[in-house]
């Protein structure tokens, strides 16, 4: 997979934190926002993300070009509501089998069965082809399985990126979305350090785990972590 | 496919009309709600709804309960993203070779692909049983097709089915999602016949089709129905 | 003011359990809804709620009549975006001055700015009056104070009602959003007990105050609840 | 009023066209940014827009510093709620009675009760000035008029822009909130000419007034407008 910052609103922590001293100043946000010292700039952030006053984080945007990702990964990623996508379109795009590309999960490649995937995956998509002489793409993309690789474009704000960022960094999500999600942080946290400075998994935020009995064990769950619960 | 309503706000029209008329009155909405007539309650929401003002049919929700659609088909649906979602997972839910159903679409059902496509379907319901057995769910799921049947819960508000039947009742909407609009609109129409009067495809809304040289022909398009563009 | 819950999602909690199942079984959502015993469907719903997993709780919505709240509290009760809204205008209502009705916080009540203050609501109310003979109500209003009261429709689902009471249950709340929230909340647990079981202020859902030097003490900081941070 | 574009997704016609472009290409999302011509992006940009195939406009971001409106017109303003609000807060920022701001109406203005408005507004700012002393600002407000001006920030996408337009450059939307979006729309389409090229109110969208008999009379009825409804 390639992920990509494709674009992103400028100067995305001072905007955030000119968004965040509005609530408190005199001055309109554009004053704020021009006579701020980056050193202000980013206490004063610092600060309202520790107090989990999270909207002013919503005024940076960032959207990603993702390439290559599996559609089992893209059907996890678009149940993200909050956040806009446009995807590569298996009823407008038509492959031929060899252009036909696909994901394939480390446990299979490492297994018995990794011959048998690549000869299936390849017979499908050599089926898929014929089938595209006398049936409409729409149709005959019921045939290909979730592996298959497609395109999206992504945006997302700095809010909803650090709620992605903890349920799909947990280790209890899907390997692939979970590299998704990696790469992107790498990617914010070169332009936006203060927005994305804590981002991680829930359990770093929380600190704690929430997940019960399902914890990977990463940080104590909730009864043990708090003294006098 | 089987789809059904299985929950949604009592009295959905009047609980909108009540809405509508707390804009315009001094009484409180819960007043307004016991006291209105069917009569009073129906021809005002009719109006606001003509009028373009959607908002008040934001107030009567509808969950679904859809079975046996195709995950090419789930998808399409999940993207609407003013509704919330939740659908068998392939994480956790594990089939044998047999329980396997799944999609076929009419074009190939009459089609010299009918038999093949049966026999691959088979074929990878086999492997991904044998799977099964040493790789995780969530891995061996991606040889899965699109065609693999699914379970989803649905909710949505009047005012977003609206514009989902819109969408997906247009002849240009892919045959299976525009199958599930034509039964989703059958269930509500049943219990709230005002709020889903004139649900139809965009082009009965606005009176021409908006989809310029993609147009199916059921309306003229913009430039022929107008008389002075 | 007066807070009624005015229609609701019948069975709110047995529909978010079977909208849980729905992700974990072969049964369709129907056949889980129906099937169900209410001590399967309680304890699993806890379950997915205890661990975070609240998407299931968006199928149960809720309707208010609120009436009688002041401008300044529906002015941050709409704040809240994933809900829907419909209010008393003051560009389409009229009041005369003896109809205008106004909220009074209780630091003014008992303090020497009592009788000012209604004396200048009585100004304020009388000069609107006027006004309304030559001027437009939605310019009159302009002369309008925050007190003034109003009426309102709010629909919210659960995970979104849960999330207000988390911000507005808060004793850093507004006093009248507050109430408004309390109110709330004793109606939904009479018809939701199991989704709102839990429902409080922040630091109840979390363990500790997320406030910092902001806190009311209610509960120990992040810093000094954690056993090891 | 004064209504300045703070911060924006660079490039927003060309970013919109690349998403556009995904969805019918096998290149990937960056690929097809980086060597689409202008010519290509905007008109491909200009078709779809046309069919009505808005999300791809939802990845270009906006976010306006607005300075010197009333709350009147703010609390409007924030009803769109798929946009990101930040607003200078009256329990946080404390004024006397002489920094005290307010909107007047032009029909006020032009009117007998121009000095009694204005006297009125004086004598309140002079009462809360008063009151701050030994009321909690939060209280305090209770008395402050709609007139009351206010700053906030204000991030939408250029989908919810052109929403925004629909409703609010519509004659018969309020005077004050029609001169924000104006001066919005103003500086947007400086650097986004494409996506704000047909940027109105909606009948010219449309093609007609959907308001029946609350028309302003800008275009004709619907039923006047279609040649053959």
């Amino acid at each position: 997979m390639i992920v990509k910052l494709l674009n992103y609103t400028p100067n995305p922590d001072r905007t955030c934190a000119a968004a965040a001293f509005t609530s408190w100043k005199k001055l309109s946000p554009k004053e704020i926002f021009e006579n701020l010292t980056d050193e202000e700039a980013f206490k004063f952030l610092r600060k309202v993300i520790s107090y989990g006053h999270l909207s002013v984080t919503e005024h940076a945007y960032f959207t990603f070009s993702i390439e290559g990702i599996s559609r089992a990964c893209s059907h996890e990623l678009v149940r993200h509501r909050l956040a806009s996508y446009t995807q590569q379109s298996q009823r407008y795009v038509k492959f031929n089998a060899g252009e036909l590309k696909y994901v394939k999960p480390k446990t299979i490649e490492g297994s018995e069965f990794n011959r048998e995937y690549d000869e299936l995956m390849l017979k499908i998509a050599e089926f898929y082809e014929r089938m595209l002489a006398k049936i409409p793409a729409e149709d005959a993309r019921y045939i290909l399985p979730n592996a298959v690789s497609t395109n999206i474009v992504v945006t997302m704000n700095a809010r909803e990126l650090n709620h992605f960022f903890n349920l799909r960094l947990c280790n209890r999500a899907q390997w692939e979305i979970r590299e998704v999600a990696r790469r992107m942080l790498e990617e914010v946290r070169k332009v936006a350090p203060i927005l994305f400075e804590n981002a991680g998994p829930s359990c770093d935020r929380l600190g704690y785990c929430p997940e019960g009995e399902l914890s990977c064990g990463r940080r104590p769950v909730k009864s043990k972590a708090l003294r006098n619960l």
